[in-house]
């Protein structure tokens, strides 16, 4: 049996694909009448404090979410292993996002936006992708698929990751032995890594610091569409301020949504997206959890199972 | 003999670096001591009334610029063959201008930033470049680089040229009659075309209103990085303050400098840079002449020759 506890997403509507999906396999919501000593699966997003009450048989915990930052701080998650959502379609929306990004500063956006507020005409020619680095924290799913986006647009990349990656074309740093020589030569710096104690507020002052300096007129950019614990928001408002950083794209927030009172709103080379960079799909999602539920039934192993002890 | 005619750009840098490379071959620029009948090749950009007199031995005229449509009327120009700058590096700085601005439009940033101003937190997810449609034309030197580099960007590609092109991945278009079919289906329409009277004021309310509706929230949106003369002005401020059009990204302009009394400063969702999409390197120039002069001296047949007819 397969539970749904979906919050803020529209349950109702997941429940039937899936019913439809798993055919004679039985598909239940909260307040229906079900057994909770018969669920095998739960399907979350969000989960409530009494989520997990019950499932004596819980094969395995099934995230919606990418990221499990919030759901491994629930304070009475059992010891099943948990799936994560893994997705093409979500890949490619973040990749969307990132290559929008990273480009619009590259071609110094702020710049030209300042000018055309002053009615000036001040030609300044932006440096070729090939002269500009993006350095990429976190070369995971979403890491990999922006690289192999940005790859082709000629940007000169590397990565920065836990244990050392290899892609072709792409300069691999890993681990905090390496991070100031990765930061000392990006100057497009990309958010991907997942929410964990490690890397929980590594967008501040001293980062920013780091960051190459005489390659983007304005200053290096940061770009973070992971989490907004990754980032020190007092530290970015200064940044821009003080020209440590010429701008930042950010789409999470320390808290979402961002407050009337942040100061990020009204700094003018602050970029502000209210954390849709990429959503998880129905359609995909469906295709992927069925396939999850239906090969682990058959005696199959699980997929994306996270790792607990590293937190992602 | 190489004459130099070059305005608006550093003449004595040209030179010192064609001399170099072109060893005993004679380098000579205006003022200089040479008999006009001895110069085989002109190198002219934005040429004065009198570049051509007495260039009675003229074997070839090498354009600085890859677009012709200023040279060609020149009311002296000999009937010698144009060859026009066609180049690598030229090409990646105009497709990272192009990607730049389609991504920004893709992304909903007019969106975004209205809401920003507004400190609203509004949730709407872009749709994936995979639903989004991008319409190059002019699929030329710089139209393909550009397809190419959006391809593996994931958006739905399709082109309009005056003959039939075929390029893997992307749909083709061709002469008038598939205009209008070219436009309907078209959400960001990219103009890459050289200035000729066919193409003048292609930009224009007719146009506008046949690009398709209903996939980007804000409306349709043009990107214009190839002559101001493609472009009525008039029409794109109404355009775009009617809502034809969602936005404009315009990089050349009917009269350069924009001048200060133009509404199009003003428009938010107007995009204003300073003929700053591409510039023609020198490093790459300079190489890309000289192996001109040489083989053309050679008795090899010129390259990138313009056809007066077709006024490109
Ligand atoms: N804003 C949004 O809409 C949105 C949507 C989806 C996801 N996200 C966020 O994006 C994050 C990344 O997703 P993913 O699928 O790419 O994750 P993933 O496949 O697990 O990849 C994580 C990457 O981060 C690296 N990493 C982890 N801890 C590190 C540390 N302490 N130091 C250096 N590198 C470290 C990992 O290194 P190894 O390769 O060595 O393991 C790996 O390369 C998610 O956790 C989620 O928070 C945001
Ligand atoms: N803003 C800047 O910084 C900048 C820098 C460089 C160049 N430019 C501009 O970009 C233009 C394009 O350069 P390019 O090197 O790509 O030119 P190109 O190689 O000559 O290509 C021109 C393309 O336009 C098509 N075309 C011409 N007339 C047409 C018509 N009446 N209807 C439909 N299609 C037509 C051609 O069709 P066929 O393939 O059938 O011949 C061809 O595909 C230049 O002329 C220049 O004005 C601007």
């Amino acid at each position: 049996m397969l539970l749904l506890h979906l919050s803020d997403v529209d349950e109702a509507s997941w429940a039937e694909a899936l019913r439809a999906a798993l055919g004679d396999y039985p598909v239940v919501r909260r307040g229906e009448d079900y057994d909770p000593a018969d669920v095998r699966y739960i399907f979350v997003w969000k989960p409530k404090p009494e989520a997990f009450d019950g499932l004596t048989g819980l094969r395995a915990i099934l995230s919606l979410g990418a990221g499990v930052d919030a759901l491994l701080k629930h304070p009475a998650l059992p010891d099943a292993p948990i799936v994560r959502f893994v997705d093409e379609d979500l890949s490619q929306r973040m990749s969307d996002y990132v290559v929008a990004h990273v480009t619009m500063h590259h071609r110094l956006y702020t710049r030209f936006q300042a000018d055309q507020k002053a009615k000036l005409w001040s030609q300044l020619y932006p440096p070729a992708a090939s002269e500009t680095t993006v350095g990429i924290m976190g070369m995971g799913v979403l890491g990999q698929d922006a690289a192999s986006r940005l790859k082709p647009l000629g940007f000169d990349l590397r990565s920065w990751s836990r244990t050392p990656k290899d892609m072709a074309g792409v300069v691999g740093f890993a681990g905090a032995d390496q991070f100031d020589a990765f930061l000392a030569g990006t100057d497009i710096l990309v958010n991907l890594l997942p929410l964990t104690p490690e890397t929980t507020g590594i967008l501040n002052t001293q980062t920013f610091a780091k960051l190459r300096r005489d390659r983007l007129a304005g200053g290096p950019v940061i770009v973070n569409a992971a989490r907004g614990g990754h980032q020190r928001e007092s530290d970015i408002v200064a940044a821009l301020r003080d020209g440590t950083l010429g701008a930042a794209s950010l789409d999470v927030f320390e808290t979402e949504p961002l407050p009337a009172s942040s100061p990020l709103w009204d700094i003018e080379n602050c970029y502000i997206t209210p954390h849709i960079a990429a959503i998880s799909n129905e359609a995909t999602g469906v295709r992927y959890f069925t396939n999850i539920i239906k090969r682990h039934e058959a005696g199959e192993a699980l997929v994306n199972v996270v790792d607990r002890r590293r937190g992602y």
